[in-house]
Protein backbone atom coordinates (compact mmCIF):
# COMPACT_ATOMS: atom_id res chain seq x y z
CA UNK A 1 0.00 0.00 0.00
CA UNK A 2 1.20 3.11 -1.04
CA UNK A 3 -0.07 6.76 -0.17
CA UNK A 4 0.26 9.85 -1.82
CA UNK A 5 -0.01 13.07 0.35
CA UNK A 6 0.36 16.32 -0.46
CA UNK A 7 -1.70 19.89 -0.42
CA UNK A 8 -3.90 20.28 -3.36
CA UNK A 9 -1.30 22.04 -6.61
CA UNK A 10 1.73 20.37 -5.15
CA UNK A 11 1.36 18.13 -8.53
CA UNK A 12 0.64 14.73 -6.34
CA UNK A 13 -2.22 13.92 -8.88
CA UNK A 14 0.00 14.09 -12.19
CA UNK A 15 2.72 11.78 -10.21
CA UNK A 16 0.25 9.37 -9.62
CA UNK A 17 -1.43 9.36 -13.08
CA UNK A 18 2.01 8.63 -14.20
CA UNK A 19 3.00 6.12 -12.02
CA UNK A 20 -0.12 4.01 -12.72
CA UNK A 21 0.63 4.39 -16.41
CA UNK A 22 3.98 3.47 -16.27
CA UNK A 23 3.40 0.34 -13.64
CA UNK A 24 0.71 -2.56 -14.43
CA UNK A 25 0.99 -3.75 -11.03
CA UNK A 26 -0.09 -0.35 -9.59
CA UNK A 27 -3.58 0.55 -8.81
CA UNK A 28 -5.42 3.31 -7.52
CA UNK A 29 -7.55 2.87 -4.48
CA UNK A 30 -10.93 4.86 -5.67
CA UNK A 31 -12.69 7.01 -3.13
CA UNK A 32 -15.81 7.52 -2.46
CA UNK A 33 -17.39 11.18 -2.57
CA UNK A 34 -20.07 13.26 -1.72
CA UNK A 35 -18.39 16.28 -3.86
CA UNK A 36 -19.56 16.71 -7.00
CA UNK A 37 -17.61 15.44 -9.98
CA UNK A 38 -15.61 18.15 -11.77
CA UNK A 39 -15.13 18.11 -15.37
CA UNK A 40 -13.26 15.42 -17.03
CA UNK A 41 -14.04 13.01 -13.72
CA UNK A 42 -15.91 9.74 -14.01
CA UNK A 43 -17.47 7.49 -11.97
CA UNK A 44 -15.47 4.76 -10.84
CA UNK A 45 -12.23 6.02 -12.50
CA UNK A 46 -11.56 9.13 -10.50
CA UNK A 47 -14.06 8.71 -7.53
CA UNK A 48 -17.30 6.84 -6.60
CA UNK A 49 -19.89 9.56 -6.57
CA UNK A 50 -22.34 8.72 -3.74
CA UNK A 51 -24.54 10.99 -1.97
CA UNK A 52 -24.72 12.08 1.60
CA UNK A 53 -26.91 9.10 3.12
CA UNK A 54 -25.31 6.67 1.30
CA UNK A 55 -21.98 7.41 2.23
CA UNK A 56 -23.47 7.58 6.06
CA UNK A 57 -24.92 4.01 5.41
CA UNK A 58 -21.39 2.78 3.87
CA UNK A 59 -19.63 4.49 7.21
CA UNK A 60 -22.06 2.86 9.28
CA UNK A 61 -21.52 -0.65 8.12
CA UNK A 62 -17.72 -0.47 8.18
CA UNK A 63 -17.17 -0.06 4.86
CA UNK A 64 -13.86 2.09 4.83
CA UNK A 65 -10.40 2.11 5.40
CA UNK A 66 -10.38 5.61 5.98
CA UNK A 67 -13.20 8.64 5.87
CA UNK A 68 -12.70 11.79 6.25
CA UNK A 69 -14.86 15.07 5.97
CA UNK A 70 -12.66 18.31 3.81
CA UNK A 71 -14.53 21.63 3.80
CA UNK A 72 -18.29 20.41 3.50
CA UNK A 73 -17.80 17.10 1.64
CA UNK A 74 -17.05 14.10 2.59
CA UNK A 75 -14.48 11.45 1.37
CA UNK A 76 -13.72 7.66 1.95
CA UNK A 77 -11.95 4.48 0.72
CA UNK A 78 -13.54 1.83 0.38
CA UNK A 79 -12.11 -1.39 2.18
CA UNK A 80 -13.19 -4.23 -0.66
CA UNK A 81 -11.87 -2.79 -3.46
CA UNK A 82 -8.18 -2.69 -1.64
CA UNK A 83 -8.21 -5.69 0.12
CA UNK A 84 -9.04 -7.71 -3.52
CA UNK A 85 -6.66 -5.98 -5.07
CA UNK A 86 -3.86 -6.71 -2.53
CA UNK A 87 -4.74 -9.87 -2.79
CA UNK A 88 -4.66 -9.97 -6.23
CA UNK A 89 -0.99 -9.66 -5.37
CA UNK A 90 -1.07 -5.52 -6.52
CA UNK A 91 0.36 -2.62 -4.94
CA UNK A 92 -2.77 -0.18 -4.09
CA UNK A 93 -1.83 3.81 -4.76
CA UNK A 94 -3.68 5.83 -2.01
CA UNK A 95 -4.07 9.53 -2.98
CA UNK A 96 -5.52 10.40 0.14
CA UNK A 97 -4.48 13.25 3.20
CA UNK A 98 -2.90 12.97 6.29
CA UNK A 99 -6.31 12.56 8.16
CA UNK A 100 -6.89 9.20 6.13
CA UNK A 101 -3.14 8.26 6.19
CA UNK A 102 -3.26 8.45 9.94
CA UNK A 103 -6.55 5.85 9.92
CA UNK A 104 -4.97 3.51 7.24
CA UNK A 105 -2.07 3.20 9.84
CA UNK A 106 -4.43 2.13 12.39
CA UNK A 107 -7.29 -0.06 10.13
CA UNK A 108 -4.93 -1.53 7.86
CA UNK A 109 -3.44 -4.79 8.70
CA UNK A 110 -0.87 -4.72 5.27
CA UNK A 111 2.17 -2.45 5.59
CA UNK A 112 2.17 0.65 4.51
CA UNK A 113 4.32 2.91 2.76
CA UNK A 114 4.09 7.08 2.82
CA UNK A 115 5.28 9.96 0.66
CA UNK A 116 5.05 13.53 1.58
CA UNK A 117 4.65 15.67 -1.64
CA UNK A 118 5.95 19.42 -0.84
CA UNK A 119 5.65 22.17 -3.76
CA UNK A 120 8.70 23.92 -4.02
CA UNK A 121 7.24 27.10 -2.19
CA UNK A 122 4.20 28.53 -1.12
CA UNK A 123 4.44 31.02 -3.93
CA UNK A 124 4.94 28.29 -6.63
CA UNK A 125 1.29 26.10 -4.59
CA UNK A 126 -0.65 29.20 -5.15
CA UNK A 127 0.44 29.92 -8.68
CA UNK A 128 -0.55 26.34 -9.41
CA UNK A 129 -4.07 26.64 -7.30
CA UNK A 130 -4.69 29.55 -9.55
CA UNK A 131 -3.75 28.28 -13.08
CA UNK A 132 -6.35 25.64 -12.85
CA UNK A 133 -8.68 27.99 -13.38
CA UNK A 134 -11.72 25.73 -11.77
CA UNK A 135 -11.58 27.60 -8.28
CA UNK A 136 -12.93 31.44 -7.36
CA UNK A 137 -10.63 33.27 -5.21
CA UNK A 138 -12.53 32.47 -1.95
CA UNK A 139 -12.24 28.28 -2.53
CA UNK A 140 -7.85 29.14 -3.67
CA UNK A 141 -8.05 30.73 -0.33
CA UNK A 142 -9.54 28.51 1.56
CA UNK A 143 -7.33 25.80 -0.05
CA UNK A 144 -4.01 27.74 0.45
CA UNK A 145 -5.08 27.73 4.15
CA UNK A 146 -6.19 23.72 4.03
CA UNK A 147 -2.63 23.45 2.05
CA UNK A 148 -0.97 24.82 5.25
CA UNK A 149 -2.83 22.53 7.61
CA UNK A 150 -2.04 19.15 4.96
CA UNK A 151 2.02 20.63 5.11
CA UNK A 152 2.07 20.75 8.97
CA UNK A 153 2.17 17.01 8.85
CA UNK A 154 5.00 16.34 6.01
CA UNK A 155 7.18 14.48 9.58
CA UNK A 156 4.19 11.81 9.52
CA UNK A 157 5.16 10.59 6.41
CA UNK A 158 8.42 7.92 5.74
CA UNK A 159 9.41 9.64 2.62
CA UNK A 160 9.34 13.23 1.30
CA UNK A 161 10.26 14.49 -1.76
CA UNK A 162 9.85 18.09 -2.99
CA UNK A 163 8.82 18.73 -6.25
CA UNK A 164 10.80 20.93 -8.06
CA UNK A 165 10.91 19.30 -11.45
CA UNK A 166 7.80 16.61 -12.67
CA UNK A 167 10.34 14.57 -14.50
CA UNK A 168 12.43 14.42 -11.03
CA UNK A 169 10.01 13.66 -8.64
CA UNK A 170 8.00 10.72 -10.36
CA UNK A 171 11.72 9.16 -10.98
CA UNK A 172 12.45 9.59 -7.04
CA UNK A 173 8.93 8.20 -6.08
CA UNK A 174 9.14 5.10 -8.84
CA UNK A 175 12.43 4.81 -6.67
CA UNK A 176 10.62 4.61 -3.69
CA UNK A 177 8.13 1.83 -5.23
CA UNK A 178 11.23 -0.50 -6.33
CA UNK A 179 13.33 -0.29 -3.21
CA UNK A 180 10.26 -0.98 -1.34
CA UNK A 181 9.33 -4.21 -3.60
CA UNK A 182 12.96 -4.91 -2.80
CA UNK A 183 12.55 -5.51 1.38
CA UNK A 184 13.42 -8.52 2.14
CA UNK A 185 9.60 -9.19 3.64
CA UNK A 186 7.79 -8.63 0.01
CA UNK A 187 9.60 -11.11 -2.04
CA UNK A 188 7.44 -13.53 -1.14
CA UNK A 189 9.17 -16.38 -3.63
CA UNK A 190 12.45 -15.80 -1.50
CA UNK A 191 12.27 -18.41 1.44
CA UNK A 192 11.29 -21.01 -1.16
CA UNK A 193 13.86 -19.89 -3.60
CA UNK A 194 16.82 -19.81 -0.83
CA UNK A 195 15.49 -23.65 0.78
CA UNK A 196 15.60 -24.56 -2.86
CA UNK A 197 19.64 -23.78 -2.73
CA UNK A 198 20.25 -25.67 0.27
CA UNK B 1 25.45 3.20 6.89
CA UNK B 2 24.86 0.71 3.90
CA UNK B 3 25.64 -3.13 4.58
CA UNK B 4 26.32 -5.40 1.82
CA UNK B 5 26.54 -8.75 2.58
CA UNK B 6 26.25 -11.77 0.68
CA UNK B 7 28.47 -15.19 0.61
CA UNK B 8 31.81 -14.86 -1.08
CA UNK B 9 31.49 -15.25 -4.49
CA UNK B 10 27.55 -13.91 -4.87
CA UNK B 11 29.12 -10.48 -6.65
CA UNK B 12 29.39 -8.09 -3.47
CA UNK B 13 32.70 -6.99 -3.86
CA UNK B 14 32.25 -5.98 -8.11
CA UNK B 15 28.87 -4.44 -7.09
CA UNK B 16 30.49 -2.62 -4.07
CA UNK B 17 33.40 -1.54 -6.07
CA UNK B 18 30.53 -0.32 -9.32
CA UNK B 19 28.38 1.46 -6.35
CA UNK B 20 31.45 3.41 -4.78
CA UNK B 21 33.20 4.33 -8.54
CA UNK B 22 29.11 5.82 -9.49
CA UNK B 23 28.92 7.59 -6.01
CA UNK B 24 31.01 10.51 -4.63
CA UNK B 25 28.85 10.81 -1.64
CA UNK B 26 29.40 7.38 -0.59
CA UNK B 27 32.80 5.45 0.63
CA UNK B 28 34.03 1.90 1.84
CA UNK B 29 34.86 1.38 5.54
CA UNK B 30 38.05 -0.01 5.22
CA UNK B 31 38.16 -3.06 7.55
CA UNK B 32 41.58 -4.11 9.32
CA UNK B 33 42.36 -7.63 9.00
CA UNK B 34 45.45 -10.15 9.86
CA UNK B 35 44.67 -12.32 6.77
CA UNK B 36 47.68 -11.57 3.89
CA UNK B 37 46.88 -9.64 1.02
CA UNK B 38 45.97 -11.07 -1.96
CA UNK B 39 46.82 -10.11 -5.60
CA UNK B 40 46.18 -6.86 -6.23
CA UNK B 41 45.32 -5.69 -2.97
CA UNK B 42 46.79 -2.43 -1.50
CA UNK B 43 47.15 -1.40 2.00
CA UNK B 44 44.77 1.37 3.29
CA UNK B 45 42.59 0.89 0.03
CA UNK B 46 41.41 -2.73 0.23
CA UNK B 47 41.92 -3.34 3.65
CA UNK B 48 44.52 -2.13 6.67
CA UNK B 49 46.70 -5.49 7.13
CA UNK B 50 47.69 -5.94 10.96
CA UNK B 51 49.22 -8.70 12.68
CA UNK B 52 47.99 -10.52 15.36
CA UNK B 53 49.26 -8.55 18.19
CA UNK B 54 48.27 -5.29 16.53
CA UNK B 55 44.84 -6.41 15.96
CA UNK B 56 44.08 -7.83 19.31
CA UNK B 57 45.37 -4.92 21.02
CA UNK B 58 42.75 -2.34 19.00
CA UNK B 59 40.41 -4.80 19.71
CA UNK B 60 41.49 -4.22 23.62
CA UNK B 61 40.80 -0.58 23.40
CA UNK B 62 37.30 -0.53 21.66
CA UNK B 63 38.47 0.35 18.31
CA UNK B 64 36.36 -1.58 16.17
CA UNK B 65 32.68 -1.42 15.16
CA UNK B 66 32.45 -4.98 14.79
CA UNK B 67 34.76 -7.67 14.16
CA UNK B 68 35.15 -11.59 13.48
CA UNK B 69 37.10 -14.54 13.03
CA UNK B 70 36.62 -15.98 9.81
CA UNK B 71 38.32 -19.51 9.73
CA UNK B 72 42.11 -18.44 10.41
CA UNK B 73 41.69 -14.80 9.96
CA UNK B 74 40.33 -11.79 12.11
CA UNK B 75 38.47 -8.63 10.52
CA UNK B 76 37.31 -5.79 11.92
CA UNK B 77 36.02 -2.29 11.11
CA UNK B 78 38.09 0.80 12.75
CA UNK B 79 35.41 3.17 14.21
CA UNK B 80 37.57 6.20 14.00
CA UNK B 81 37.23 6.24 10.16
CA UNK B 82 33.48 5.39 9.98
CA UNK B 83 32.68 8.28 12.48
CA UNK B 84 35.18 11.08 10.89
CA UNK B 85 32.75 10.10 7.54
CA UNK B 86 29.81 10.30 8.73
CA UNK B 87 30.65 13.28 10.52
CA UNK B 88 31.11 14.80 7.04
CA UNK B 89 27.72 13.71 5.97
CA UNK B 90 29.00 10.47 3.63
CA UNK B 91 26.97 7.48 3.33
CA UNK B 92 29.60 4.35 4.35
CA UNK B 93 29.19 1.65 2.98
CA UNK B 94 30.24 -1.81 4.66
CA UNK B 95 31.43 -5.07 2.89
CA UNK B 96 30.97 -7.37 6.07
CA UNK B 97 29.16 -10.77 6.73
CA UNK B 98 26.40 -11.86 8.89
CA UNK B 99 28.07 -11.45 12.18
CA UNK B 100 29.76 -8.03 11.88
CA UNK B 101 26.36 -7.06 10.34
CA UNK B 102 25.03 -8.00 13.67
CA UNK B 103 27.42 -6.53 15.96
CA UNK B 104 27.20 -3.19 13.75
CA UNK B 105 23.06 -3.39 14.26
CA UNK B 106 24.61 -3.55 18.12
CA UNK B 107 27.18 -0.94 18.53
CA UNK B 108 26.07 1.76 15.70
CA UNK B 109 24.31 4.76 16.92
CA UNK B 110 23.77 6.07 12.95
CA UNK B 111 21.14 4.08 11.20
CA UNK B 112 21.91 1.54 9.06
CA UNK B 113 20.60 -0.06 5.77
CA UNK B 114 21.17 -3.48 5.33
CA UNK B 115 21.54 -5.58 2.24
CA UNK B 116 21.62 -9.41 1.46
CA UNK B 117 22.96 -10.20 -2.07
CA UNK B 118 21.73 -14.18 -2.54
CA UNK B 119 23.87 -15.75 -5.80
CA UNK B 120 21.22 -17.43 -8.62
CA UNK B 121 22.16 -20.67 -7.61
CA UNK B 122 24.58 -22.78 -5.22
CA UNK B 123 26.00 -24.17 -9.42
CA UNK B 124 26.71 -20.67 -10.09
CA UNK B 125 28.27 -19.56 -6.84
CA UNK B 126 31.05 -22.69 -7.09
CA UNK B 127 31.72 -21.62 -10.69
CA UNK B 128 32.28 -17.84 -9.71
CA UNK B 129 34.35 -19.57 -6.56
CA UNK B 130 36.80 -21.79 -8.56
CA UNK B 131 36.86 -19.17 -11.76
CA UNK B 132 38.72 -16.18 -9.39
CA UNK B 133 41.52 -19.66 -9.62
CA UNK B 134 43.15 -18.05 -6.22
CA UNK B 135 42.19 -20.59 -4.44
CA UNK B 136 42.79 -24.78 -4.06
CA UNK B 137 40.37 -27.36 -4.05
CA UNK B 138 40.15 -27.57 0.02
CA UNK B 139 39.28 -23.33 -0.03
CA UNK B 140 36.88 -23.82 -2.06
CA UNK B 141 35.46 -26.65 -0.30
CA UNK B 142 35.76 -24.48 2.68
CA UNK B 143 34.49 -21.48 1.26
CA UNK B 144 30.95 -23.32 -0.15
CA UNK B 145 30.52 -24.71 3.28
CA UNK B 146 30.63 -21.28 4.58
CA UNK B 147 28.50 -19.52 1.80
CA UNK B 148 25.57 -21.80 3.03
CA UNK B 149 26.65 -20.58 6.48
CA UNK B 150 26.46 -17.05 5.86
CA UNK B 151 23.19 -17.69 3.34
CA UNK B 152 21.61 -19.07 6.39
CA UNK B 153 20.98 -15.41 7.63
CA UNK B 154 19.82 -13.62 4.62
CA UNK B 155 16.19 -13.50 6.72
CA UNK B 156 18.17 -10.65 8.92
CA UNK B 157 18.47 -8.32 6.08
CA UNK B 158 16.33 -5.32 5.14
CA UNK B 159 16.40 -5.79 1.60
CA UNK B 160 17.36 -8.52 -0.58
CA UNK B 161 18.93 -9.09 -4.04
CA UNK B 162 19.65 -12.01 -6.20
CA UNK B 163 22.15 -11.50 -8.35
CA UNK B 164 21.37 -12.63 -11.97
CA UNK B 165 22.92 -10.09 -13.67
CA UNK B 166 25.45 -8.00 -12.91
CA UNK B 167 24.06 -4.36 -14.15
CA UNK B 168 20.32 -5.30 -12.75
CA UNK B 169 21.96 -5.98 -9.55
CA UNK B 170 23.69 -3.01 -9.45
CA UNK B 171 20.95 -0.66 -10.61
CA UNK B 172 18.87 -2.44 -7.67
CA UNK B 173 21.12 -1.39 -5.07
CA UNK B 174 21.38 1.79 -6.21
CA UNK B 175 17.70 2.18 -6.58
CA UNK B 176 17.59 1.27 -2.57
CA UNK B 177 20.09 3.61 -1.32
CA UNK B 178 18.78 6.29 -3.57
CA UNK B 179 15.23 5.12 -2.17
CA UNK B 180 16.73 5.45 1.56
CA UNK B 181 18.56 8.86 0.88
CA UNK B 182 14.52 10.12 0.56
CA UNK B 183 13.63 8.68 3.66
CA UNK B 184 12.21 12.08 6.18
CA UNK B 185 14.37 11.61 8.99
CA UNK B 186 17.82 11.36 6.46
CA UNK B 187 16.80 14.75 4.38
CA UNK B 188 18.41 17.50 6.95
CA UNK B 189 17.19 20.40 5.32
CA UNK B 190 13.35 19.60 5.59
CA UNK B 191 12.83 21.16 8.96
CA UNK B 192 14.36 24.81 7.62
CA UNK B 193 12.83 24.14 4.42
CA UNK B 194 9.08 23.46 5.38
CA UNK B 195 9.53 26.37 7.96
CA UNK B 196 10.92 28.78 5.75
CA UNK B 197 7.34 28.38 3.65
CA UNK B 198 4.76 28.83 6.56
Amino acid sequence: MLVLSSPSGAGKSSIATALLKADPNLVLSVSATTRPPRPGETDGVHYYFVDVPKFEKMKAEGAFLENARVFDNYYGTPRVHVETQLAAAKDVLFDIDWQGTQQLRQNARDDLVSVFILPPSMAELERRLRRRGQDSDEVVKKRMARAADEMSHWHEYDYVVVNHDFDQSLAQVQTILAAERLKRGRQTGLKAFVASMS
